[in-house]
């Protein structure tokens, strides 16, 4: 593995770490000091569904998720993770409630990384989220 | 990147290519004669949601999937290719129509290898469908 991948795949499960602990707590600051400026992200439904830019609008985002999913997301199991020289994929599944519902699903998670930071990321869902 | 590493990416990217050339064109079978007896699939939504098990029920999965798109999806956009040992994520778009209307979708499928063959998959939707 080049010494690139080995960086990319190092600040990804940095970032994955914040990202699975904001899911679970709401506390998304670390997540977001990883971001770049120009950050956008890619959701696949409801309000924020599409392209997204900036990292204000991940703010705001990450706001709306921990106010849906109150009191928070688990992750249940991280089943594998891929790389590139710029990107790394993380498969797992979580669980919770989405406003007050029983909530589970399978997600892909990709996140770019540009030195030391994530400048893009993309979330698929592998599941309709219902139980 | 190891051996086994080259292997599997060989192997993903080849089944990958019968895999979109069935979503084009409805012609499975050099797709099927990659999966092994135990194949088993994870499938986002409809009919095939969940979890799929054996080579039979891949057959009648990928027919079913043809018939819906016909006359057939187009790849758009390979956008990114991740992997690790047994494993190879592929993120790309495409376009066709479903049951008649027009259908657009961001997907990353997730194949396991094991030798020359593909032991198992997974989908996952980054949109609706709808364009």
């Amino acid at each position: 593995m080049s010494q690139d991948s080995e960086n990319t795949l190092k600040v990804a499960q940095q970032a994955f770490e914040h990202f699975t602990r904001g899911l679970a707590t709401g506390e998304w600051q670390n997540f977001l000091d990883m971001l770049t400026e120009d950050f956008t992200f890619w959701f696949p439904i409801g309000k924020f569904q599409g392209w997204n830019q900036g990292k204000e609008r991940a703010e705001e985002f990450f706001q709306y998720v921990t106010a849906c999913f109150h009191p928070g997301i688990t992750l249940t199991s991280l089943d594998r993770v891929t790389s590139n020289q710029t990107t790394v994929v993380f498969e797992f599944q979580d669980e919770g409630l989405l406003l007050g519902q029983p909530y589970q699903n399978r997600v892909a998670v990709s996140f770019s990384v540009r030195d030391d930071k994530i400048c893009s990321y993309r979330e698929y869902f592998g599941s309709d989220g219902k139980p």
